[in-house]
């Protein structure tokens, strides 16, 4: 069994690894910490943990990460780059669920996250952790950048069709809506019971942070620069994300091409489910998984291709991605604790 | 006082009817009709009636309607086709809340709506009461057909930009989202509670009823055909629609420009609300009234324009916009039971 | 038209008054203050209301208060006790909607609100502000105390059989369910939409500060000490407390003497709807409204009768009953601007 | 691996079996029926199995079910007492999740349930499914008869008083509170999501059918009748069920004597939890669990204790539990498949 270290046990990505490492047959949640809720047992400050994991959390002890087999960093970003280097100091494997080692580009994230990035040699390093695109890189990772959740959805929607050059990739528009506990756990005026539910609303229009971490991915897969928008909205329920993607179609691609893209690029993939027409994604459907859920319509009236993806912001869209990391990465079955 | 008849009381549009009608200082409900319920009190199928209302269901008597001072039809489409004409004859002013006579193309219907019109002449005799488009012919019509929830809140979004030419009228793509009451009175499966809450969906991708009173409209507005696609998705929650829309502007266009065009056009608008950047529009800052707040974005990177507007479905989508119709065409002040 | 003043006019409570005082024809929102938001316009803070309310909110200026004809002060508990002597002052009629001035036994303030109270000589002077028993108090008060939602909506269900003396007065249960609204505008954790939302749970249990106030008013109507047990739930929904109350019987009681009692004791009450069997309350019922809805149930099995309410918390419980207050204060109508 | 049948597999009940056996170390679904949906893969009916259950519905034949190890009927109650008879002459054992065979008392259908029981002789041989009781009977049961969702959560709150003797067995109140799902997956008007949400209310006042339920577990456990008010009410999510519960405490029986007895009686339980003071609880902790937690606080004032428990209605209430007793009756590990 690994016994593993999660660096910030408390937020909802946080938690939602403890409770996937407390199912898992190769590891074990073993060190917990938390800045706020240090000397607080984790089933104090996550009642449903009574019974099914005793460990109290901790203040950061870098000799207590050493004695772990395995490190999830799972921090707000702006603390990961700061505490992520001491982190792979011990020697042992990291996955950061921040923001903070995604983009390649050190000179993003002044606009992007507000902030100058202070290891900026880490960038080079650290692996991208989208499995369905990166798995062999992920393999032979010391740092894996978890991928976001809007970008986990909205890549796996679009890569393979851009990888195979049948989308225009100078217009791709993508509209997607979040469940609240992607907002984190800290309470909020705008996430308060009574201003929350019962209402929709869209948020951070064009200036998200997820923008560059979703061009970089796709920009990749197209072999070169892809610029798009992307607009985020709240949906007053806990989990999940549905992101309903408008491309534009190459002349002379049909509606057949694009479904054998999809299945000969996911043929492989346990936790992509290409649905059949004339099923939707529901966020429901993937909910407290790792599934991504994909379906595709064409509008013949416009031309556009509109391609729907559903994931679970917590799971495919975090924790449970980072898990699928570490299989990855220690040479477990990539599925582990995951089904 | 004028007296009014609601004929088809009992579903969420008649009852919003009869609600706003309640308070509305120059009508009264006189004459509510319900094939489900005849017989039984208003009250009995909504309680929240008692001791406001006590109005008894009855089958339509069309003798009984005449003796009312107007009429609103709230029926199903397909089930309006058939008896507005005879409403009609009863010499009364009628508006009807379905989409029956929204098209002025009776060749659409069998395709958008599944069944042959019956009454094409009265497709060329009725307005299409969007009051801020129409507001003369609404005041001389004798059959007003009030828009659809969706096309209200996008059209009152594009309109004044298409009829100022300043956007592309062949590349709008609206992403809208509606609260579940959009769906009407009769329980099925995917509204069934434990079905719909905890979940976001796209439906009818690409075939929604509602694509082409959209198109109609704005291509009256832009003087040529306009073709958009529509994507509606519903929102756990009673009340609202957000539409998202993303438009291409025109070379030159500015946002100081987009910006007087929509306070020119709305100037004198009582239930348009343009909001100052950066607000957006939260569709719980319009439940349960008549307005329609919009905002807009330029997005530099992608050089396309996102507008978002807000109503409640019920209300300026329906039942609250009929009023202000009805307020027209029987000379009263406009805002007068609406504020 | 009278000129209100809300002291405290960003919390829930405080939102509904304008609200409601917005739609009043004897009266309109006249100064509004807030600690915390002073210098921002009410519709900054509650964007619902741009359009329809244009006032600015102010930091508390007696001169100000002062020039109004009417003072409702809608502030936390323990900040009322200190601001309504002054309030007072001006020499004008004062609603204070917090539990500082409701129990006439100042030495109950240390127990249940957890300070001294420093303003005892008010105690007597203020009249508790529920309608239905002391409206004519009400009518002569300077300083009316408004009744809490859970005590407002248990009282009415109770008071009428403690007063004719037909249940026993010592052994009252009362199971009451409460929307999240009534914690206040404030986040917390508990409140955090992901934490709430598809949760349910009791709180305080034992030792809610609405026991001595229920307690204080069931005492007055049945002539005797009444001791009872009140546990207080949160339910996922904004608005809306429902009650459910056990009592016993005394001998010799039917059913049909009840529903008479009730009958009888309502019979003129324009905002108290006795349901006829087997109609049961539902907080929906009464959402936005100032109604109380009742029904009763005898239990033959075990003897006992369960009564249960349902009222708007913010209506009824709160905002609608002060300005219910308020019209029987200024001598205006006691349902105008409430139907 | 166990092969199982599922009768009656497309009800919320069913489908969360199916989701528990695909986590169960020693059985699997195998066969699954449904009357609605033969014919269909399940994953068609719930799309959350795609990719983990492939499945098809079939109607109900005998020999499949004879060629499965251990058979769950998920049928509603009427329907079970019919078939139940003939799956038990397959030879294999039967746990039967409806209402049909859990009174010992034929005499009691009519009254509750609205029929007359047509296997009586099966009472008798059938076993009440719940462990923390019924252990030892449940191991060597040919038929048991799964609990109901509100007597499992209320009998496990009251058994270990009233077998101690400590409290008052003619003076119990329950009060409970229960999330949709609890009322099946046939949409109906009042479990419509708009008529559901943001609403709470009390039904089946004084005649709900699992009244009887428990009754007879706590008459059993007391040793003599015990009649008791039960109150049912719908809250406004999926799952959960909160018990709040009011009896009167015998003479002389401290705080500390309650909290012995529960923790003596409940020692061994895997799936007890017995909250240490202050902590509460709340659906949410127990939700996808097969937990069942519970608190008590003595009213001084009153002299009542109040005790609360949680459970989730679909596992504990119903599917987990029926796993569980599997366990039991197959010898396998009790916990198996729920943790």
């Amino acid at each position: 069994m690994l016994k593993i270290a999660v660096v910030g046990a408390t937020g909802y990505t946080g938690k939602e690894l403890v409770q996937i490492l407390l199912r898992h047959p190769h590891a074990r949640p073993y060190y917990v910490t938390s800045t706020s809720f240090a000397g607080q047992k984790l089933s104090a400050v996550y009642p449903q943990f009574r019974g099914l994991c005793d460990l109290t959390l901790e203040e950061l002890d870098l000799k207590k990460v050493a004695a772990c087999d395995f490190i999830f960093a799972a921090l707000p970003h702006g603390t990961s780059v700061k505490l992520v280097p001491q982190l792979l100091q011990t020697g042992k494997k990291v996955i950061d669920l921040s923001g903070d080692f995604r983009l390649q580009d050190a000179k993003l994230y002044p606009k992007w996250y507000g902030y100058e990035h202070t290891a900026p040699e880490l960038l080079e390093q650290s692996v991208y952790g989208l499995p369905e695109v990166n798995r062999r890189e992920i393999a032979n990772a010391t740092l894996v950048a978890n991928p976001g959740c809007y970008p986990t959805g909205t890549q796996l929607a679009i890569l393979p069709l851009l990888a195979e050059g049948v989308v225009e990739s100078n217009d791709i528009i993508i509209d997607a809506k979040s469940g609240v506990s992607g907002a984190g756990r800290t309470p909020k005026q705008a996430f308060h019971f009574p201003e929350c539910t019962e209402n929709f609303k869209a948020y951070k229009v064009t200036g998200h942070q997820h923008i560059p971490e979703i061009e970089q991915g796709l920009s990749r897969a197209a072999g070169h620069p892809v610029t798009l928008l992307f607009t985020p909205h709240l949906v007053p329920m806990i989990r999940g994300i549905l992101s309903t993607i408008y491309v534009r179609l190459k002349p002379g691609t049909t509606e057949t091409l694009i479904s054998e893209i999809y299945q000969e690029y996911y043929k492989d993939e346990p936790f992509i489910r290409l649905l059949p027409p004339p099923e939707l994604p529901e966020t429901k459907n993937v909910s407290s998984t790792n599934f991504c859920d994909l379906a595709f319509s064409f509008d013949r009236r416009t031309g556009r291709l509109i391609i729907i993806s559903a994931i679970d912001n917590l799971v495919k869209g975090a924790a449970g991605q980072a898990v699928q990391n570490m299989n990855i990465m220690m040479g477990r079955p990539e599925t582990a604790g995951l089904q």
